[in-house]
């Protein structure tokens, strides 16, 4: 196979490490100079790449400048929600291919959860179908580590370290006040619950807050919620409650749409308060008690002031481990993470290669065995699965502004 | 003056650095023995102490425990938001004082902003009304940075460094897609735009978001807001903007108070949602783009993961020499900050005394001068004054469970 040019894309929400991701595939694609020609990245996805807007990464971020994606959250090359069409027949696929063949690219990678999974499924399928001999591997990432056939996906460690260190401290200014108040920590997830089940993550001893932890994988029940949150207060007198954003009663009703008076502005738009803040009105009103919300919003996604060493070190590597599959024949592969048995017990992880149309269209949530019978909270096994994901500790380098030295695309 | 023992106390919000002023305090007054005894903090301040609920530092923080103080956020002795009597005749003085003599206090300290130095205010009045050679010493502290007579006060920096930063990284999230998007941050501040004006140290270059910056100083304009987010399409298609909690109308209205459909909850109760929420349906309904709001919350407050080095140390300082004050014999004083002029123009800043009752009653806000003519940003001045407190990178341990090794207090 004669010298090809590779080129590489993100796409969906932004997580701590999807720049470590890149940062993997692109200095390994540096590396092998004798098969892989330029490296270029795409602009916006694939929606920006049918817009032609791409860069060469030796020009954009040459030498040690590269380095600097590794601590610097969000999207590099910024990402895009665009859907390829269900039918290969769609004229966008030969569009595509046209422009692979003017740039002569050979290797492809798509770095994102579910939906660019999707994308990677479908460009493999058609490169089989035309005979192009594309190589066209997906790169994991999500916060939500929702992704089917991989122990944990990019950005979850990060993120859950986030999760949890934001809890702690949360605790630290709840336990300032010797009166009765109770804190409703709101974080993401809609559907899987592993980011709120990291908050389990912050307690320091057991007993400690957060008492309880609602995912979506079980019914929500507002009465059994009030009840706990009274007796939580013989234990301390400042309950701190950590919820999914996707809570839901037995009948699928999303928490957050319970109070069809939330309201709606002066123009008539229905004004939407999260979860948190209705479990909050609930318990002031309901207990007459000090109650306060928090919503952890896209901090969870794009902060860097917790990132996981792990989960930095890890994301690079499945990069690596990508771009060396592509070199090797593979194709419509999304790399995985498979966490190995040891003798002692600590923690070993390895990359392996997962068909991407087995990953596309599924979803993780929390095993129910994770989690307690009453839904109240996980079990040690959670604890056990994901306290190595959090270890370690990235130096952030600061500028000379005193803020983190991120890299920005110009 | 024979041997006496100290005591000290924390009081109002918790701060990144409250705890450092506290290490100052406690580790000069350790460095004394020939003239100061035991090291006492008062639980949950003064209400605490009139409970009786006290503790002896060399036994809860032996050692090298100590300096955890410096990396722990929020109040390591608990706080309390009980302001005493205004009649000095009231008997919660003599039990007061009694208590001070039961347990041979000489010094007295206390770590908190304008309603902390009230008590300060108070008690040293009574002090000298009654013969009392108990010497009472106020510590400043306040993310807000209101207190008058001090440069600044410790904890605002690191405040404003975790408001630079995480405005810095929801940025670069929101520039991820190429589509027209509206953030709308909403930092603390109710009276006092300072830590809303820490977000325009965020900037990498001129014209970078957020590209306004709205404060409690001068009044808010719905009409004209909107039309300055419409004109900021044009130098980016992602706007960021930033607002303090308090910014009103020309009538003293609060923006958050706007909407008086916010709507109830089930049970009658108004539902408060911030003026970053109302901003955010606003600019949805009426510009029909993408919007968000982020509203920062207690972690602005109490998160470790931004310190400031100059805040720290600067916090510690003011600690040490409130004590070395009080053995001078001073008492009724606040410690304050001067910023010393230099030949090379580099940050420098010496402890001075104020007399607490100049303090107490009074609120600074952000100089008019340092504000935009038309109220949408912070001038270059404020930039120069805030940037050196931001300064400087603290190194956090972690425990072994990968999280910040937080000290508590059993």
């Amino acid at each position: 196979m004669s010298k090809k040019n590779m080129i590489v894309g993100q796409s969906g929400g932004p997580t701590a490490v999807i720049n470590s991701s890149l940062y993997g595939v692109v200095s390994e694609g540096l590396r092998h100079p004798e098969e892989i020609g330029q490296v270029y990245g795409m602009v916006n996805g694939i929606e920006g790449f049918l817009n032609d807007t791409i860069l060469d990464f030796q020009e954009a971020l040459p030498g040690e400048k590269l380095d600097l994606l590794k601590i610097t959250p969000g999207a590099y090359l910024g990402s895009c929600r665009y859907k390829l069409p269900e039918s290969l027949e769609d004229p966008v696929y030969p569009r595509l291919f046209e422009k692979f063949a003017e740039l002569n690219i050979g290797w492809f990678f798509y770095i994102g959860g579910n939906d660019s999974m999707d994308t990677v499924s479908k460009l493999s399928r058609y490169a089989q179908k035309t005979g192009s001999d594309i190589r066209v591997i997906g790169e994991p990432k999500t916060i939500d580590n929702d992704l089917v056939h991989t122990d944990h996906t990019p950005g979850f460690g990060s993120a859950a370290k986030y999760v949890a260190s934001t809890v702690r401290e949360i605790i630290l200014d709840a336990n300032v006040y010797e009166k009765k108040s109770v804190t409703i920590i709101e974080i993401m997830g809609r559907h899987a619950g592993w980011l709120t089940a990291a908050s389990a993550l912050a307690r320091k001893y057991p007993g400690d807050n957060p008492l309880m932890i609602y995912l979506p994988e079980t019914s929500f029940d507002t009465e059994s919620f009030l009840e706990k949150v009274q007796a939580g207060f013989e234990k301390n007198c400042n309950v701190v409650v950590c919820v999914s954003e996707g809570i839901h009663d037995d009948k699928g009703t999303f928490i957050c749409e319970y109070d069809n008076s939330v309201g709606t502005d002066s123009f008539g738009h229905k004004m939407l308060a999260g979860c948190g803040k209705y479990l909050e009105n609930l318990v002031r009103s309901r207990l007459g008690v000090k109650a306060r919300s928090v919503e952890f919003n896209v901090s969870q996604r794009c902060s860097a002031s917790m990132l996981s060493a792990t989960d930095q070190q890890e994301a690079a590597a499945a990069g690596c481990f990508g771009v060396q599959a592509a070199l090797k024949g593979e194709t419509g592969k999304m790399v995985s993470f498979i966490r190995k048995e040891t003798k002692d017990g600590s923690y070993q992880m390895e990359c392996g290669l997962e068909d991407v149309n087995d990953i596309c269209n599924a979803e993780k949530t929390v095993p129910r065995q994770w989690i307690n019978e009453d839904g109240t909270d996980v079990t040690d096994e959670f604890i056990a699965y994901a306290r190595p994901l959090i270890q370690g500790k990235v130096d952030v380098p600061l500028g000379e502004d005193g803020l983190p030295a991120f890299v920005y695309r110009k």
